[in-house]
């Protein structure tokens, strides 16, 4: 039952968003650095954080702003991480307070969240001025996510926004996200940002709930750099205009907004993978036959985190020795004589290994599936029956040149 | 009493070695690619083996070989791998009976290793047909060691060979070593193949136990890309002309011998670091404060394997906050507020980072410091007294472009 449909953080009933240049870096041209997402009621919400010990101001703030699980906006900046950087947790109340000034509601409603560059100080009072600002250009329309996604971007080339459809308890229940990666996207939540809008009426504990399981099958399986953030976070805002009978036990209405999530999170993160800081190619490897879920999530997570094997792909080298290799040093135990390796991609398919050792391929027709824009690494263990997801993208030029200098 | 002297594996009394070009690889150039030492009289020998799961045959063969802690000579290959092959063990085992065929000695005595790509099979009967002659060119000089290393590399820039001369009991003890590494250089061993040679008189527990000491501060304390390798060997022959009493428990004489050892061995490993694949700069991180040298080694490592980290030292752009952000994702607890950071270099010292927060700091002079070829990382984290350097380097268009299309 369910459907994509438009409208990003705003195809849900009663989400106004907006996007607006303010300022935040100083010698930047006028790219949108402001987003903010408002509810029209207050909503059920639930965020999940990098697990980065070095975590920004933005992250404590909102932490406790969501203590009790109830929110109505997200005000968001690009530019600056606000992060090991003076007065951080001051500056990002006083962000907190300028938005809830705005629309008229406490401070500790608001979830605040920031990215860019580390250990300079916010210019919070560009962002005071500009909140009032933006909350006159909210809107109710996919222009209105369109501009909150464009102002969260940092190095990404493409803004990312995904929306659903699904029937949750009789009741149509819509969905909608706009997220930033790029960069620092590792398994555990690189430098993102995602914010996801959905009018199904569901209780605290029950979205946080759904957030926690669905982020650990979606974000934490993609990988663009192995480095892990001091900013990545997730949060989910449900008003429940939707008017289905609030979800506050596991069951079917439960399942059925989880499947939704994930949809909508699977989406996202491998928009972000795709997107990676100058990647060409979204790689995607599925591992099938291992012991455990967990042991598929660890191999696979080796190999699209292997720079030999990103640079291979960036090579449309099919270099399987690399894979193994990568299997190899996950830390995962199993019998190397055991593993085949294909690879795959709209171009066709072609077995490279089997049984831990070479086949003769055609190396022409492995070229030109490699060739194409996502490329998939299907590996078999032939220990058991469980499979895993990941997605991660090749290490290009562009990575190195956007990443060799990025403060100035 | 230790001092730098020539003649690499050659070094120490009683050792000779040569490298030839047999053609392992077909469409190679000229490049040497076979590698023999040979000791005069049997040596007490201990290795150390890559900790990947999937392991190249000649590890299976060299690992029962030294068994017995005794071996006479090293054959090693580039251009090859023999790790995922067809036949792998059989044709590693062949590659020992040819050398033991041309010494007169058990195959048993043979310790094999072999670098270069996965999975296709050894040219094995190119480099029976060499051993012979290879076995004519062996010299007891500094040219037969430069032969064998520059046999070895693959991508390496520049051959790595070191030798150094101290007292053991008594008597001058000299010891050399050539080694190979660039990509998939990583704590716990790349793909580095590292001979070293000694004259001292040693039983094979005794330098079996200064080995895997020395190992764990020196090849375990670098990285270039984080791919660990299926072959990485590091390997000792001491054969015990230096006419010391041979060295069978610890003591002074143990200490003395492990001490030269471990300084021969930081060395290799720093050239190895340094000459990592496209390499511009060799990165240096020393991380003091820590409560225990394991955290101090965890969290280095964790800087110097921080894939933004080395695009910002490409960059020469001191941007500390990836180096707090990689502190902070290594799984290491500690707290950010009292960390501080430095960079230096020949060309001086700054900081930049006090107690978590950025500091203002000469942004010229910063990009001065890192635009010499070894720049330093001096992390502080005011947790205790324990302390730790690694090495790596940083990442390039380069590494890049060698690893889009290595097996072509």
């Amino acid at each position: 039952m369910m459907k994509q449909i438009d409208g990003g953080v705003c195809a849900a009933q009663g989400f106004r968003a907006a996007g607006l240049h303010v300022g935040v870096k100083t010698h930047h041209t006028e790219k949108k650095d402001l987003a903010l997402i408002v509810s029209d009621v207050p909503c059920a919400a639930a965020a999940v954080f990098t697990t980065n010990v070095v975590k920004a101001a933005p992250i404590h703030v909102t932490k406790a702003h969501l203590a009790d699980g109830r929110a109505r906006a997200v005000i968001a900046n690009s530019g600056n991480a606000n992060a090991c950087a003076p007065h951080g947790e001051e500056n990002a109340e006083r962000m907190c307070a300028a938005v809830a000034k705005a629309i008229g509601c406490a401070p500790e409603d608001i979830v605040v969240a920031s990215t860019g560059v580390i250990g300079q100080t916010i210019r919070v009072n560009v962002i005071e001025e500009g909140v009032p600002t933006l909350y006159t250009l909210l809107e109710h329309s996919a222009a209105g996510s369109d501009g909150a996604a464009n102002a969260i971007m940092t190095t990404d080339t493409v803004k990312k926004e995904v929306a659903v459809e699904t029937v949750v308890g009789g009741k149509t229940v819509r969905m909608g996200g706009i997220a930033k990666g790029s960069g620092m996207i590792h398994p555990n939540m690189g430098t993102m940002l995602c914010f996801i809008t959905t009018d199904c009426a569901i209780s605290p504990s029950m979205i946080r709930q759904a957030l926690l399981e669905v982020a650990a099958v979606s974000f934490n399986r993609i990988s663009v750099d192995g480095d892990t953030s001091t900013n990545d976070t997730c949060c989910v805002l449900a008003n429940g205009l939707a008017g289905n009978a609030e979800i506050v036990e596991k069951g079917q209405d439960y399942d059925d907004f989880a499947a939704a999530l994930r949809d909508l999170c699977v989406q996202l993160a491998r928009k972000m993978a795709k997107d990676g800081e100058g990647a060409r190619h979204l790689i995607t490897c599925t591992v099938k036959g291992a012991k455990s879920e967990k042991q598929a999530e660890t191999l696979s997570k080796s190999v699209i985190s292997s720079t030999l094997t990103k640079a291979a792909i960036f090579g449309c080298d099919a270099n399987w020795g690399r894979v193994l290799c990568a299997l190899g040093y996950s830390g995962e135990q199993f019998d190397p004589e055991k593993v085949d390796v294909a690879f795959a991609s709209a171009a066709g398919s072609i077995d490279v290994c089997r049984q831990g050792r070479g086949l003769d391929f055609d190396e022409d027709l492995a070229k030109k599936i490699l060739t194409e824009d996502e490329v998939v690494i299907d590996v078999a263990m032939g220990e058991g029956g469980a499979e895993c997801t990941c997605w991660g993208c090749d290490i290009t030029y562009d990575y190195i040149k956007i990443n060799g200098d990025y403060r100035t």
